[in-house]
């Protein structure tokens, strides 16, 4: 953080992002704000509900309880001159009561700037415990969806199934589900981001569940797609061109490629394959702390692959009316090549 | 909204705050943007992933697909003069990137404003489907709690039963669960907003269960605290004080009465009974589309409550290192009294 602070030309940065403050200082409660200075110290503020709880998590760091949490910590540091806040993420009226609060001061010096995604940057790279963490809900995910798929399936409803699955990551020790599970079948799968309904599974089916767990905090993100009964021609032929796309653009996962070029890869296979005009949604994203964060993958996005980012390749053909798949890995970018974290079959199952 | 936006002296609000674009248009993607004047036009916008929904949720609005909701909106509407923007909940980035926008354009006229909390104000009062979509949320609540009090609880972790519960609210109809659930045994009932272990009920704990469902976008928020086994005297005497102050605070929620009088008759009973400097937490908030939401209770609130707003009562006393009780309901406001949704006992429940 204090090279990230000194490249902005920042003397200190307030931190009011829930996920950047529980980041930086281990915090889980759900109101905090962090006061850090480029010479080194650092405050917590957060309301009484926390109290011992921070004290709890944050064994070092001194902390402070009060109902304004950023005026107070200002108050308290007194005069830290340009002061980076998280722009991105504070609301328009927060960030004017906190500059009405420092021009009240008239001996206030305090100058307000942005800190920018500065925070999101430092979380793009993992650590190896929070490799490790993601990691554990990649593998209750991918054990949760193999017994699910063991079991019988024709007749079920979505969320029936949906449900099911949750159970069973939780029973395997999710501490929670990363995202609403998608389970989507028939002309439901061509929906990228269906809800699942009480529609019964029949033969014939595809079958698309986009899913994952939680585990101390980090996020797993899965997808597989699979056929009720022998697969149709088309179905088998969308699968292989997804699963190839799918297979190249993790391939292009490795430490310092620019973070377009698994974008470039998946889309090639997709495109030589006549089927890009049916891939309709993003690429990939980071995962971590946040189901969704920095990087995201895609023919705009500039930067290059940090070596331990965990980051999602999720191409996907969608048919309206028919059908579609997608297949989504959540792997961890290495210098030859990424891990795959959710490791299960990406070819086409067959289940009944 | 055209009151409000009159009131406000207002020539258009642009609606960013999806809980507020849900509530005012029915559509339920995760990005829309809804720009409406006091002549009474209305226009939506989203992104690709959502084209079909919002058509099919909001048959009579004209939308259009783009990745620039808000700037596309406006370039489509051209002079809509002053123009209330959700400050509140809109962030600095995204407000800078609209005025920037504007400036660009030479022949604009548009001036940016606030909105305030103006869509907040309006989901105060429910009309009836929203009371019937809670009313429905509590009663699966409260009926997966006394399906789940009727096993036997000794030796379960708090983890475990937890899923239960909500395992139960789903197979009756839920949605979704409202929020995590908490369920607190023993000592870990004195922490408000405690987080479920492992450790294993045991004859003698106070239980307490703070969860509801989710029914159609709308949310129910039920606590009950009951005791494994026969209570000591300490457990039964800050029961009947919670619930003796529970009853008034929800007696007190008439309609056109002042936000602060159920907070003020709630404390005035724990006061009377010696514990109120137990009870470290915010007393009631509305309920709706969002879990917590306007009015919130309590004694530096203005404004008066509204005929069917649905708020909840929640009191309790905490004592630390020993256990605690918290008893809510959600409640709609009536005229000559509330209704309680979350209609089951409010009785210390001896449960094993």
């Amino acid at each position: 953080m204090r090279g990230l602070l000194e490249a902005r030309d920042l003397d200190a940065a307030l931190v009011t992002h829930q996920v950047n403050v529980r980041y930086l200082t281990g915090f889980t409660g759900s109101n905090g704000a962090l006061l850090l200075t480029v010479a080194g110290s650092a405050m917590l503020a957060t309301d009484g509900r926390y109290t011992d709880q921070a004290t709890q998590q944050c064994r070092d760091l001194p902390a402070i309880t009060t109902r304004a949490l950023a005026g107070d910590l200002l108050a308290k540091a007194g005069n830290v001159g340009r002061l980076g806040v998280e722009t991105h993420a504070m609301t328009v009226d927060a960030h004017t009561a906190l500059a009405a609060n420092l021009a009240a001061e008239a001996s206030s010096t305090v100058a307000l700037a942005s800190l920018g995604r500065a925070v999101e940057q430092l979380r793009e790279v993992k650590d190896p415990t929070e490799v490790d963490a993601v990691a554990r809900a990649c593998a209750i995910s991918t054990e949760a969806l193999e017994q699910l798929l063991a079991g019988p399936l024709v007749g079920r409803g979505e969320r029936e199934l949906a449900r099911d699955l949750e159970w069973r990551m939780f029973a395997l020790g999710a501490e929670a589900v990363a995202f609403d599970t998608i389970v989507a079948g028939g002309p439901h799968s061509a929906v990228p981001h269906h809800e699942p309904t009480d529609r019964a599974l029949a033969p014939g089916d595809l079958l698309k569940i986009d899913f994952g767990a939680r585990v101390d905090g980090y996020h797993a993100d899965c997808t597989r797609t699979c056929v009720l009964g022998e697969p149709a021609d088309w179905q088998r032929e969308i699968h292989a061109a997804v699963r190839d796309a799918q297979r190249a653009g993790v391939d292009a996962m490795v430490t310092g490629a620019p973070v377009a070029q698994p974008d470039a890869a998946a889309r090639q296979v997709l495109d030589e394959a006549g089927w890009l005009d049916r891939f309709t949604t993003g690429i990939g994203h980071g995962v971590g702390l946040q189901i969704h964060e920095d990087p995201f993958v895609g023919p705009r996005h500039l930067g290059r692959l940090g070596e331990r980012s965990t980051i999602t390749m999720e191409p996907g053909v969608y048919l309206p009316g028919r059908g579609g798949v997608r297949i989504e890995d959540t792997v961890v970018v290495g210098p030859a090549a990424p891990r795959v974290l959710t490791d299960t079959t990406r070819e086409l199952l067959v289940v009944g």
